[in-house]
């Protein structure tokens, strides 16, 4: 997600950005700008490369651009559900991208049906243009304002209102979202890592709760809603953001290594190599290596080229679909005992074919260990974890699961080892994927109906 | 490139196969299959996974495959110059696939047109199919014995003629070719990780000069053509093989590794961290970082997706073709004194961007290392090197080099290093893009007009 | 404009009705079917036949089905203007086709949308499912009822309500709709060459200002609107029905025989040979020729390839696109008197080049004979004329524009000529166009605010 | 097939000329051309106005250029079969464009590949280039001469030759090619109805056995091959050429109409109304019309739209394919005798559709007649006849025939019929599948061993 104020070329920085964010998203992509006079969209399935070709970006029109990849399968992949959703409407002709998962969007769609509205997506953004639609109120922000005081839920959103730039993140900070300088230009986006692409400086984090707008008058900050406890997404740092990412005010590769280090503490192993799992794995395997002062190698290659085939293995060839991606290298594996890092274990289906991989190569023994806890729980907040059915941690021991994967042993990191790791942002971390314990639940109303005063002008 | 031969699914593993061998040539694939009456045959422009589609594979019905990666730009990038190549001629149904580079083909393919020949592509492969169809051999093996005494250069080639696979590799040996089992089934193939994949059972390297005859009868060897001396291509173990292979008898993995630990020893240096360029330099820079008992970290992340965009950049963003394929780690690289390990440097103009994105990371000094010699001149058997006047190494000395690229410094893994880690093997590679040393040069007649006496029967 | 009901192949007929329909519009075409609990649909831009490949009817379960052609270019030409529209919204999951313009579309979409409502397509029939959805009705039909009370101008439409067929006209009735049944099942049309393709049987026309629905309990017909005089749009006898169709209750070929020997008496011409236009000539030719006792000839024949070419003509090729299209017959042409007829004269751009290339090829004389009135107005219920300004017969006289098309006569069929035809109907047809007498005004408001007695039950 | 010499913008004319020959071929279409240094070529399945878009002429320069639409399936749809064929070989870059079909083709292709020639297409007319390239004679034109007299059968063909156009016709002429002017520029054609698309003038057939050379030097006219007896396709005059043509000598629509006249006569019958099968009979209906003082009526209906349609019918409606393409108007057959008029009587599966057709419509009588006579052979020159046991005639005495088709009567003109339309020109045409009197057989030899003496310089 990246939104762009101020530049000449805003479409193709949004496009190169959401390049660098490619990883949060592969499902599709889309960019809109305000041309000065109506409202101008590209979207597409696929990957960014695919959607914009070489005659994409010069409709596209104007200084303000806002652009995101779609990421959950939820809502199914209908073109109609990528975004940025562009509508005209009483509040005037509006795109929104939004990253983060409303928790109460299922019964927020039922009132505006009630009320005459038609939805024409499946994607919970979609609620928050039908209240904007449907606000009384007379000013854009303020319209917005009573619109978020109706969500619940993680969101950071861009959105453009007729060349106003509207960045807001929602009060318990979930999802990430930066504030960055190019030029005279203001760009927001879902990860330092946009920011360094285009040679922008990370300003800041967009605060939680906090509403940026940015116009021709510059920039201006709101704090328009409720204050909630800050519970920025942990999952982020341990697996989704991009490893030369500053998020949560925190270098990732950073931290990743350190997890790395903390399970060496918590699980050594007597043993000659350690692997990770490319390119997931590496961080966290080299702080095992480090701190375990054993010698770290690249025991499985990451293939260059999408492994995707479309045509099917014969039953000879057993698990093609791993085999495509990760090969194994028998010179470092034959005889050895290894030490496998990874950065979760969330099925487990790959690690059980990458364990049984490394033992067909000759690896004397095969220890798995994963720089994060045990996960147990689905997220309700935007990271696409399957049911609770599918997850490994919610039905098994951490030994019974070493058992199925038929490793000689598995070590996750404990909740413990990682808020030692958070340092003093401990506590202000949503883990409710590891812990159970989650900050606010499906179906739970917006903060108030009780609206604040709003800024006037606004 | 691969043979399958007495497999139900030859044309399924084929292409499973060349997913393997992708890094071999990403212009074009293609396999033909021979169905007990008739050759059938798919080809494409693209990946591998572009070319075969959910229904490409139905119509490639019989036991036998044979299947090509295309690489070279040279010929053009024409579907009809995309392998295999398939002709119905005097000498039956043949398709033909060959990796290398035929030093003579420009004079015998006027020999041939002047003998009223129309040859339908621009590859030099198709001259072989040529003298196949003008040869009065009686057998189809004597015609294709006939057709080699002809030419001269690099090839390892598998044909497939009405049910029969042959695969041939030139007496000097350049291009790799390996043997392997799966079941009752043969299979050939440029490098081991292809029968990897398939979980099939290396046998061993296809001898430089030998042709191998797989029928229904079962395997037969020959070895008509002259002896030469082996010169076995070294780019392929320092660069152009994948690392997970066994090539030349020798697995990739390890000797790049050592190329590393050698490296460090002809160039170590004062620094505070060895980071190598992703993914080509990491073996390398294990080897380098492990002698040199320095710190080993990723300073440079490569990206999972392809770095394609049709979005050219605006001036602003720098370089920003490497950016959208390999990102700084700005907390590996600030402050620090940066030993970058790369496999080679041939024009140079990728490490000159990355030389700057590690400065402009705040890389205190920047060193780089290069685990191959200077390369000095161009390749005539295969290896799409550059124009000599694009070798950096060709028009200036390490030093100018390493100050154009404004590096810190530059260390080249010298030729006798290289030697030493051949060892036994020493003297029997190809190093002559290294040195000069070309064992055999364009316009070099084939080996002999006077035939052998040929196999009856054969 | 097609509906099925009760058919077990309601989709594949819903689009071989489309087929025969086609010259109703070439913009775009879908059919969207209730498969018992959802709404199915696949739309898309361009002829049926491009539209609906081989897989595309499979997921279009269902025994009730609404097809549409889209042909205006008002509202664009974005895949979500192609109809059936498909929602879900507080009225159920209704899909709807309309054929026809609203003339007050634009006045009740700024209500509904100060009221809240966001648009997702330009065209005016999204404004029907927005006051469905926003009607306090409890009934489907009485919602219907209560959005039509509001709507004014000419809509002949099918709607599909989760399994339940309603077909509508308006009570002026525009536009055409016909009855039909084949076997069990109830088809709906926009013509009566809809239900030959399908061997349905014509039962009658659907009356202006009636509502037929047909579900499980069978076929209803409702009178809810209130009573206007008929103005059938005399254009489509003149022009754009099929010549084998049986519209507004006559059949479509014999009335434009007749209007040919009606201009025959009006406009008659000492020539020795009449010929068509084709296709659009030809039943008016037919009948000049019959009452003038001249020879019948085609002097133009029409490509039955369509004229479609990228390849922009060189400046030497006078009047490329025309002759693309059509070609004179020289043998039929040089030396005669020729006069030439076809059904309409809009633009005069493609008379003019056929008068020259008739004279090019030898034509003695060439005198036009029109079988309508001259165009002097646009249409505001869905005919596509175009804009006053581009109406040759709005600026000048006819001996004008015989002048300025360089014709040696011109001569347009009297407005008294048109209505004598009419016979019985005579002023029951809108013939607006020609009179400028417009039954409606744009901007009219719908029929009533007050609402009638609603069936019960419905 | 077209060929254009000596006009700046010879692509553009050769496409274009091609659209007015699709009727020729719809399979595919090529075009090549001489830039001065290179042959440069696009072809593609299709047809022309799918297979040139709006960036493919663009690389196509030269003022030189030949043209193909592909007609016959034989030897498959593959690319490479389609035209113009380019080849570079000792006969230097040659393209070539050939219509007809030669009788000897296959004897030849064996010798050519025992001599050691690949073929890589499967049309006949790749034989020519291969003798052409097998040639001792020194130039080209000697060379083509030579190859010529080897060849036997009918073709029609142009060739490029490095900037020298040459069009030749073989000496039976079969096939139809004319000769025209555009300004400074030649153009040859195989049907005039191209030149007037272009504007061209036409000045004469290019005679049977004629070899016409255009090069910078001018035109030059040979008569390099034996002379033969004329054998002009009488079927182009009947069926296959445009009705606008003028085609060996005669005008293509008047021919059509005499034909109807004659077949008046001697099969009239006592009926109200006439009717063609558009529009392949129209002329035919008219001059049967015209003899038979009956009225003339469209009672059939050709749709504008291609009637191609993926959906397969279901079982209840009866005879679609037909349907969606012919539309039966009842006003014009209900109740009345009908008289249909069609150009041919081939497999007999569409008129037994057509017949029904009325039937079900009301006809009261429905008399078939054909402007033919009865179809009993095949045809060896480019005309693509089903199999014997595939014609209707050959079968079936004619009143057997129209029992089977369920028509009243059925009335085929009469060879002498035809023949007194031929007027002058009498016994000099082709009615082999009319008459079994083939000129040249399968399998015969080429005119002569023994070569002439050549033009010196050619």
């Amino acid at each position: 997600m990246v939104g762009i104020h101020g530049h000449a070329d805003a479409a193709r920085l949004a496009v190169l950005a959401l390049h660098a964010l490619q990883h949060r998203g592969q499902e599709g992509a889309g960019v809109a700008t305000w041309d000065g006079a109506a409202m101008r969209c590209h979207r597409g399935r696929g990957l960014v490369g695919e959607v914009f070709g070489p005659t994409d970006l010069a409709p596209l029109a104007g200084a303000v651009a806002i652009g995101h990849v779609r990421y959950s399968t939820a809502g199914g992949d209908a073109l109609r559900n990528i975004q940025p959703l562009v509508v005209r409407s009483r509040a005037g002709q509006v795109a929104i991208a939004h990253n983060g998962n409303l928790v109460n969007a299922q019964r927020l769609r039922q009132d505006l049906e009630a009320r005459g509205s038609i939805f024409n997506s499946s994607a919970d953004t979609e609620v928050v243009l039908h209240l904007l639609a449907a606000s009384a109120q007379e000013t854009f922000v303020n319209r917005l304002v009573e619109a978020l005081y109706q969500v619940e839920g993680a969101y950071s959103m861009v959105l453009l209102a007729e060349g106003r730039l509207v960045a807001v993140r929602d009060p318990w900070g979930f999802r990430p979202l930066v504030l960055g300088r190019l030029g005279e230009a203001w760009v927001v986006a879902s990860e330092s890592c946009a920011l360094d692409l285009l040679g922008a400086r990370l300003i800041r984090e967009v605060e939680a709760g906090e509403m940026i707008i940015i116009d021709a008058q510059g920039l201006q900050s709101l704090q328009p809603l409720p204050r909630r406890p800050r519970r920025a997404c942990v999952f982020e740092q341990i697996y989704f953001a991009r490893p030369d990412s500053v998020v949560f005010g925190r270098p990732v590769y950073g931290w990743r290594h350190e997890l790395g280090r903390r399970l060496a503490e918590e699980h050594p192993v007597a043993a000659d190599v350690v692997i990770p799992v490319p390119d997931s794995g590496l961080p966290g395997a080299l702080g095992y290596a480090e701190q375990s002062r054993l010698p770290f190698q690249l025991g499985l290659l990451r293939s260059h080229y999408v492994g995707r085939t479309f045509i099917e293995p014969s039953q000879q060839i057993r698990d093609l679909g791993v085999k495509l991606k990760l090969s194994p290298v028998r010179e470092v594996l034959a005889g050895r005992r290894v030490v496998v890092v990874d950065d979760s274990l969330v099925r487990g289906t790959t690690a059980r074919k990458i364990v049984r991989m490394l033992r067909d190569q000759g690896a004397a023994e095969v220890h798995l260990r994963i720089t994060a806890p045990p996960t147990t729980g689905g997220c309700f907040y935007g990271v696409d974890t399957p049911d609770r059915d599918a997850l490994l941690a919610a039905r098994m021991s951490p030994a019974q699961i070493g058992a199925w994967l038929e490793a000689d042993s598995l070590g996750y990191l404990s909740l413990e080892g990682l808020r030692a790791v958070q340092g003093e942002d401990r506590g202000r971390y949503c883990e409710a994927c590891f812990s159970g314990d989650y900050p606010v639940r499906p179906g739970a109303e917006g903060p108030a109906q009780q609206l604040p005063l709003f800024v006037p002008g606004a």
